[in-house]
Protein backbone atom coordinates (compact mmCIF):
# COMPACT_ATOMS: atom_id res chain seq x y z
CA UNK A 1 0.00 0.00 0.00
CA UNK A 2 1.49 3.53 -1.41
CA UNK A 3 -0.67 6.13 0.79
CA UNK A 4 0.59 6.69 4.17
CA UNK A 5 -1.84 6.34 7.37
CA UNK A 6 -2.01 8.90 10.24
CA UNK A 7 -4.34 8.25 12.83
CA UNK A 8 -5.49 11.63 13.53
CA UNK A 9 -7.78 10.58 16.77
CA UNK A 10 -10.91 8.92 18.51
CA UNK A 11 -13.90 10.01 17.01
CA UNK A 12 -16.88 7.64 19.07
CA UNK A 13 -15.88 5.07 22.13
CA UNK A 14 -18.43 2.60 23.10
CA UNK A 15 -18.20 2.27 26.52
CA UNK A 16 -16.02 -0.68 27.60
CA UNK A 17 -16.01 -1.94 23.73
CA UNK A 18 -15.08 -0.92 20.07
CA UNK A 19 -13.80 2.36 19.40
CA UNK A 20 -13.96 4.55 15.80
CA UNK A 21 -10.60 6.29 14.67
CA UNK A 22 -10.39 8.56 11.89
CA UNK A 23 -7.25 7.72 9.78
CA UNK A 24 -5.64 10.25 7.42
CA UNK A 25 -4.56 8.74 4.20
CA UNK A 26 -1.99 10.63 1.88
CA UNK A 27 -0.38 9.46 -1.21
CA UNK A 28 3.41 10.34 -2.14
CA UNK A 29 2.15 13.36 -4.58
CA UNK A 30 0.65 14.88 -1.68
CA UNK A 31 -3.31 14.24 -2.51
CA UNK A 32 -5.13 13.33 1.33
CA UNK A 33 -8.25 11.26 2.15
CA UNK A 34 -10.08 11.04 5.09
CA UNK A 35 -10.82 7.17 6.22
CA UNK A 36 -12.59 5.56 9.16
CA UNK A 37 -11.41 2.41 11.17
CA UNK A 38 -13.17 0.55 13.69
CA UNK A 39 -11.22 -1.27 16.23
CA UNK A 40 -13.50 -3.87 17.61
CA UNK A 41 -13.64 -6.89 19.50
CA UNK A 42 -15.08 -9.21 17.72
CA UNK A 43 -18.10 -11.12 17.82
CA UNK A 44 -20.14 -14.06 17.73
CA UNK A 45 -22.74 -15.26 15.71
CA UNK A 46 -24.90 -18.55 16.53
CA UNK A 47 -27.35 -21.40 15.08
CA UNK A 48 -29.20 -22.17 18.25
CA UNK A 49 -30.55 -25.91 16.61
CA UNK A 50 -33.43 -27.33 18.43
CA UNK A 51 -33.55 -31.04 18.84
CA UNK A 52 -35.98 -31.05 16.65
CA UNK A 53 -34.24 -29.39 13.81
CA UNK A 54 -35.69 -25.82 14.13
CA UNK A 55 -33.05 -22.28 15.02
CA UNK A 56 -33.88 -20.39 17.22
CA UNK A 57 -34.24 -17.03 15.65
CA UNK A 58 -34.78 -13.70 17.25
CA UNK A 59 -36.82 -10.67 15.93
CA UNK A 60 -35.63 -7.01 17.21
CA UNK A 61 -35.78 -3.52 16.88
CA UNK A 62 -33.04 -2.50 14.64
CA UNK A 63 -32.82 1.83 14.80
CA UNK A 64 -30.78 2.72 12.21
CA UNK A 65 -33.72 1.08 10.26
CA UNK A 66 -36.79 1.41 12.12
CA UNK A 67 -38.31 -1.51 11.89
CA UNK A 68 -38.24 -5.01 13.60
CA UNK A 69 -36.56 -7.76 11.78
CA UNK A 70 -35.44 -11.17 11.49
CA UNK A 71 -32.51 -12.40 12.69
CA UNK A 72 -29.77 -15.26 14.11
CA UNK A 73 -28.96 -14.41 17.61
CA UNK A 74 -25.37 -12.72 17.83
CA UNK A 75 -23.50 -10.27 20.16
CA UNK A 76 -19.82 -8.50 20.58
CA UNK A 77 -17.52 -10.33 22.59
CA UNK A 78 -15.97 -8.31 25.45
CA UNK A 79 -12.27 -7.48 25.13
CA UNK A 80 -10.44 -10.54 25.21
CA UNK A 81 -13.22 -13.14 25.99
CA UNK A 82 -12.71 -16.56 24.78
CA UNK A 83 -15.20 -16.94 21.66
CA UNK A 84 -17.02 -19.90 23.07
CA UNK A 85 -17.97 -18.37 26.53
CA UNK A 86 -19.09 -15.38 24.40
CA UNK A 87 -21.36 -17.25 22.73
CA UNK A 88 -23.04 -19.14 25.51
CA UNK A 89 -23.92 -15.57 27.07
CA UNK A 90 -25.22 -14.34 24.22
CA UNK A 91 -27.24 -17.26 23.42
CA UNK A 92 -28.69 -17.19 27.65
CA UNK A 93 -29.29 -13.68 26.99
CA UNK A 94 -30.90 -13.28 23.55
CA UNK A 95 -32.71 -17.09 23.29
CA UNK A 96 -33.08 -18.00 27.04
CA UNK A 97 -31.16 -21.21 26.24
CA UNK A 98 -27.82 -22.79 27.25
CA UNK A 99 -26.18 -24.89 24.76
CA UNK A 100 -24.05 -28.37 25.92
CA UNK A 101 -21.80 -28.20 22.57
CA UNK A 102 -20.54 -25.62 20.36
CA UNK A 103 -19.10 -25.67 16.77
CA UNK A 104 -17.06 -23.46 15.18
CA UNK A 105 -18.39 -23.74 11.58
CA UNK A 106 -16.17 -20.49 10.28
CA UNK A 107 -14.77 -16.79 10.83
CA UNK A 108 -16.02 -13.83 8.54
CA UNK A 109 -15.82 -9.83 8.44
CA UNK A 110 -19.36 -8.69 8.22
CA UNK A 111 -18.02 -5.09 6.78
CA UNK A 112 -14.47 -4.91 6.17
CA UNK A 113 -14.39 -1.53 4.58
CA UNK A 114 -15.19 0.14 7.75
CA UNK A 115 -14.55 -2.14 10.86
CA UNK A 116 -11.78 -5.17 12.05
CA UNK A 117 -14.55 -6.83 13.36
CA UNK A 118 -14.29 -10.39 13.21
CA UNK A 119 -17.52 -12.88 13.43
CA UNK A 120 -17.10 -16.41 15.00
CA UNK A 121 -20.41 -18.35 13.79
CA UNK A 122 -20.72 -20.86 16.01
CA UNK A 123 -23.91 -23.84 15.47
CA UNK A 124 -25.15 -24.38 19.40
CA UNK A 125 -26.17 -28.04 20.33
CA UNK A 126 -28.02 -29.73 23.18
CA UNK A 127 -30.08 -26.41 24.20
CA UNK A 128 -31.56 -26.25 27.94
CA UNK A 129 -33.45 -23.50 29.38
CA UNK A 130 -31.46 -20.96 31.39
CA UNK A 131 -31.91 -17.25 30.37
CA UNK A 132 -29.87 -14.24 31.28
CA UNK A 133 -31.27 -10.73 31.71
CA UNK A 134 -30.86 -8.67 28.98
CA UNK A 135 -29.76 -5.10 28.55
CA UNK A 136 -32.41 -2.46 28.86
CA UNK A 137 -32.08 -1.07 25.91
CA UNK A 138 -32.86 -4.07 23.75
CA UNK A 139 -36.20 -5.96 23.07
CA UNK A 140 -35.75 -9.28 21.74
CA UNK A 141 -38.60 -12.06 20.68
CA UNK A 142 -37.44 -15.27 19.63
CA UNK A 143 -38.61 -17.78 17.30
CA UNK A 144 -38.46 -21.56 16.44
CA UNK A 145 -38.20 -21.81 12.75
CA UNK A 146 -37.17 -25.17 11.11
CA UNK A 147 -33.71 -24.83 9.23
CA UNK A 148 -34.66 -25.59 5.56
CA UNK A 149 -37.32 -22.97 6.16
CA UNK A 150 -34.95 -20.22 6.77
CA UNK A 151 -32.50 -21.77 3.75
CA UNK A 152 -35.00 -20.87 1.30
CA UNK A 153 -35.80 -17.62 2.91
CA UNK A 154 -32.12 -16.45 2.68
CA UNK A 155 -32.30 -17.96 -1.07
CA UNK A 156 -35.28 -16.23 -2.07
CA UNK A 157 -34.75 -12.76 -0.36
CA UNK A 158 -37.20 -13.11 2.03
CA UNK A 159 -34.71 -12.90 4.56
CA UNK A 160 -32.28 -9.69 5.06
CA UNK A 161 -29.56 -9.18 7.24
CA UNK A 162 -25.90 -10.20 5.98
CA UNK A 163 -24.72 -11.97 8.53
CA UNK A 164 -27.81 -14.22 9.15
CA UNK A 165 -27.88 -15.09 5.42
CA UNK A 166 -24.02 -16.10 5.54
CA UNK A 167 -24.96 -17.71 9.22
CA UNK A 168 -27.38 -19.82 7.62
CA UNK A 169 -26.59 -20.74 4.50
CA UNK A 170 -22.80 -21.73 5.89
CA UNK A 171 -24.66 -23.79 8.89
CA UNK A 172 -26.52 -25.59 6.65
CA UNK A 173 -23.86 -26.53 4.42
CA UNK A 174 -21.39 -27.81 7.24
CA UNK A 175 -24.24 -29.84 8.77
CA UNK A 176 -24.81 -31.24 5.81
CA UNK A 177 -21.33 -32.55 5.38
CA UNK A 178 -21.28 -33.30 8.79
CA UNK A 179 -24.20 -35.47 8.14
CA UNK A 180 -22.67 -36.87 5.11
CA UNK A 181 -19.29 -37.96 6.94
CA UNK A 182 -21.23 -39.46 9.82
CA UNK A 183 -23.72 -41.33 8.09
CA UNK B 1 -40.09 0.49 20.69
CA UNK B 2 -40.44 2.25 24.38
CA UNK B 3 -37.55 3.82 24.30
CA UNK B 4 -37.14 7.53 23.09
CA UNK B 5 -34.42 8.53 20.52
CA UNK B 6 -32.92 11.90 20.40
CA UNK B 7 -30.26 12.65 18.13
CA UNK B 8 -27.39 14.53 19.43
CA UNK B 9 -25.51 15.63 16.86
CA UNK B 10 -23.65 14.63 13.69
CA UNK B 11 -19.75 13.02 14.56
CA UNK B 12 -19.08 12.23 11.10
CA UNK B 13 -19.63 13.26 7.32
CA UNK B 14 -18.25 11.45 4.34
CA UNK B 15 -17.97 14.14 1.73
CA UNK B 16 -21.22 14.33 -0.51
CA UNK B 17 -22.46 10.54 1.24
CA UNK B 18 -23.16 9.13 4.35
CA UNK B 19 -23.41 10.63 8.00
CA UNK B 20 -22.93 8.73 10.74
CA UNK B 21 -25.49 10.44 13.91
CA UNK B 22 -25.38 10.28 17.37
CA UNK B 23 -28.32 8.95 19.09
CA UNK B 24 -29.74 9.09 23.06
CA UNK B 25 -32.15 6.50 23.97
CA UNK B 26 -34.23 6.89 26.91
CA UNK B 27 -36.47 4.54 29.17
CA UNK B 28 -39.66 5.40 30.38
CA UNK B 29 -37.88 4.66 34.00
CA UNK B 30 -35.30 7.38 32.79
CA UNK B 31 -32.24 5.20 32.34
CA UNK B 32 -29.98 5.96 28.91
CA UNK B 33 -27.69 4.75 26.29
CA UNK B 34 -25.81 5.94 23.17
CA UNK B 35 -26.27 4.76 20.10
CA UNK B 36 -25.12 5.47 16.30
CA UNK B 37 -26.76 5.43 13.26
CA UNK B 38 -25.33 5.79 9.74
CA UNK B 39 -27.42 7.63 7.19
CA UNK B 40 -26.16 6.26 4.36
CA UNK B 41 -27.58 6.28 0.25
CA UNK B 42 -27.57 2.77 -0.36
CA UNK B 43 -24.69 0.48 -2.71
CA UNK B 44 -24.60 -1.77 -4.96
CA UNK B 45 -22.92 -5.66 -5.04
CA UNK B 46 -22.00 -7.05 -8.16
CA UNK B 47 -21.46 -10.40 -9.74
CA UNK B 48 -19.93 -9.89 -13.25
CA UNK B 49 -20.44 -12.98 -14.92
CA UNK B 50 -18.42 -13.62 -18.35
CA UNK B 51 -19.40 -15.73 -21.25
CA UNK B 52 -17.16 -18.56 -19.63
CA UNK B 53 -19.02 -18.57 -16.82
CA UNK B 54 -16.40 -17.04 -14.42
CA UNK B 55 -17.01 -13.82 -11.99
CA UNK B 56 -14.79 -10.81 -12.27
CA UNK B 57 -13.74 -10.70 -8.68
CA UNK B 58 -11.36 -7.82 -6.96
CA UNK B 59 -8.44 -8.19 -4.79
CA UNK B 60 -8.38 -4.59 -2.64
CA UNK B 61 -6.91 -3.44 0.30
CA UNK B 62 -8.55 -3.01 3.50
CA UNK B 63 -7.70 -0.37 5.98
CA UNK B 64 -9.39 -1.72 8.73
CA UNK B 65 -7.77 -5.00 8.98
CA UNK B 66 -4.75 -4.43 7.29
CA UNK B 67 -4.95 -7.11 4.29
CA UNK B 68 -5.68 -7.09 0.97
CA UNK B 69 -9.05 -9.56 0.55
CA UNK B 70 -10.53 -11.09 -2.12
CA UNK B 71 -14.26 -10.03 -2.82
CA UNK B 72 -16.99 -9.03 -5.31
CA UNK B 73 -16.83 -5.44 -7.00
CA UNK B 74 -19.24 -3.69 -4.88
CA UNK B 75 -19.28 0.73 -4.07
CA UNK B 76 -21.69 3.09 -2.18
CA UNK B 77 -24.59 4.85 -4.87
CA UNK B 78 -24.49 9.08 -4.65
CA UNK B 79 -27.41 10.66 -3.43
CA UNK B 80 -30.52 9.72 -5.69
CA UNK B 81 -28.57 7.81 -8.02
CA UNK B 82 -30.23 5.09 -9.77
CA UNK B 83 -28.68 1.82 -8.43
CA UNK B 84 -28.07 0.24 -11.99
CA UNK B 85 -26.44 3.50 -13.21
CA UNK B 86 -24.23 2.98 -9.95
CA UNK B 87 -23.96 -0.38 -10.69
CA UNK B 88 -22.53 0.09 -14.26
CA UNK B 89 -20.51 3.12 -13.17
CA UNK B 90 -18.48 0.60 -10.14
CA UNK B 91 -18.53 -2.21 -12.83
CA UNK B 92 -16.08 -0.16 -14.89
CA UNK B 93 -14.03 1.72 -12.34
CA UNK B 94 -13.75 -1.64 -10.65
CA UNK B 95 -12.97 -3.77 -13.19
CA UNK B 96 -12.38 -2.30 -16.36
CA UNK B 97 -16.16 -3.94 -17.79
CA UNK B 98 -19.74 -2.63 -18.69
CA UNK B 99 -22.23 -4.95 -18.66
CA UNK B 100 -25.10 -5.12 -21.74
CA UNK B 101 -27.58 -6.64 -19.50
CA UNK B 102 -28.22 -6.57 -15.61
CA UNK B 103 -29.95 -8.45 -13.37
CA UNK B 104 -31.54 -7.07 -10.09
CA UNK B 105 -31.20 -10.52 -8.05
CA UNK B 106 -32.17 -9.12 -4.04
CA UNK B 107 -31.50 -6.71 -1.28
CA UNK B 108 -29.84 -7.21 2.10
CA UNK B 109 -28.62 -5.09 4.81
CA UNK B 110 -25.13 -6.17 5.35
CA UNK B 111 -25.18 -4.19 8.74
CA UNK B 112 -28.42 -3.23 10.10
CA UNK B 113 -27.34 -2.46 13.61
CA UNK B 114 -25.35 0.20 12.61
CA UNK B 115 -26.20 1.38 8.91
CA UNK B 116 -29.61 1.45 7.26
CA UNK B 117 -27.19 1.00 3.80
CA UNK B 118 -29.48 -1.31 1.81
CA UNK B 119 -27.14 -3.37 -0.93
CA UNK B 120 -28.65 -4.10 -4.04
CA UNK B 121 -26.95 -7.33 -5.73
CA UNK B 122 -26.90 -7.33 -9.60
CA UNK B 123 -25.65 -10.14 -11.63
CA UNK B 124 -24.26 -8.49 -15.00
CA UNK B 125 -23.52 -9.91 -18.21
CA UNK B 126 -22.48 -9.21 -21.92
CA UNK B 127 -19.76 -7.39 -20.95
CA UNK B 128 -17.18 -5.67 -23.24
CA UNK B 129 -13.77 -3.73 -22.15
CA UNK B 130 -14.67 0.09 -20.72
CA UNK B 131 -12.83 1.11 -17.85
CA UNK B 132 -13.13 4.00 -15.99
CA UNK B 133 -10.89 5.56 -13.70
CA UNK B 134 -10.34 4.34 -10.33
CA UNK B 135 -10.12 6.80 -7.52
CA UNK B 136 -6.86 7.60 -6.63
CA UNK B 137 -6.85 5.60 -2.88
CA UNK B 138 -8.23 2.33 -4.07
CA UNK B 139 -5.75 -0.14 -5.46
CA UNK B 140 -7.45 -3.06 -6.99
CA UNK B 141 -6.82 -6.13 -9.14
CA UNK B 142 -9.29 -8.50 -10.69
CA UNK B 143 -9.10 -12.23 -10.92
CA UNK B 144 -11.63 -14.05 -13.14
CA UNK B 145 -12.65 -16.89 -11.45
CA UNK B 146 -15.48 -19.94 -12.20
CA UNK B 147 -19.11 -19.02 -10.21
CA UNK B 148 -18.52 -22.99 -9.38
CA UNK B 149 -15.36 -22.49 -7.32
CA UNK B 150 -16.26 -19.29 -5.77
CA UNK B 151 -19.27 -21.29 -3.83
CA UNK B 152 -16.94 -23.55 -3.07
CA UNK B 153 -14.68 -20.63 -1.00
CA UNK B 154 -17.77 -19.18 0.26
CA UNK B 155 -19.08 -22.68 2.12
CA UNK B 156 -15.70 -23.99 2.73
CA UNK B 157 -15.05 -20.61 4.84
CA UNK B 158 -11.96 -19.85 2.15
CA UNK B 159 -14.03 -16.54 1.40
CA UNK B 160 -14.24 -14.13 4.34
CA UNK B 161 -15.90 -11.40 3.18
CA UNK B 162 -19.90 -11.29 4.63
CA UNK B 163 -20.89 -9.40 1.65
CA UNK B 164 -19.44 -11.57 -1.01
CA UNK B 165 -20.42 -14.72 0.43
CA UNK B 166 -23.79 -13.61 0.64
CA UNK B 167 -23.90 -11.97 -2.95
CA UNK B 168 -22.15 -15.42 -4.55
CA UNK B 169 -24.58 -17.59 -3.11
CA UNK B 170 -28.05 -15.81 -3.93
CA UNK B 171 -26.69 -14.93 -7.55
CA UNK B 172 -25.42 -18.92 -7.88
CA UNK B 173 -29.27 -19.71 -6.59
CA UNK B 174 -30.95 -17.30 -8.53
CA UNK B 175 -28.53 -18.68 -11.76
CA UNK B 176 -29.44 -22.13 -11.27
CA UNK B 177 -33.44 -21.38 -10.71
CA UNK B 178 -32.82 -19.30 -14.40
CA UNK B 179 -31.82 -22.31 -15.91
CA UNK B 180 -34.13 -24.36 -14.09
CA UNK B 181 -37.21 -22.25 -15.96
CA UNK B 182 -35.31 -22.19 -19.18
CA UNK B 183 -34.46 -25.04 -19.71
Amino acid sequence: MALKQNLMGTIWQKKGSWRMEHIQLTAPDGRSADSLRIVHPGSVVLIPLTAEGNVVMIRQYRLPINQVILEVPAGTKEWDEDSEICAQRELREETGYRAKRFDLVCKFWPGPALADELMHLYIARDLTHDPLPMDFDEEIETAEIPLDELVAMALDGRMQDGKSIVAILRAHAWLTNEKTVRD
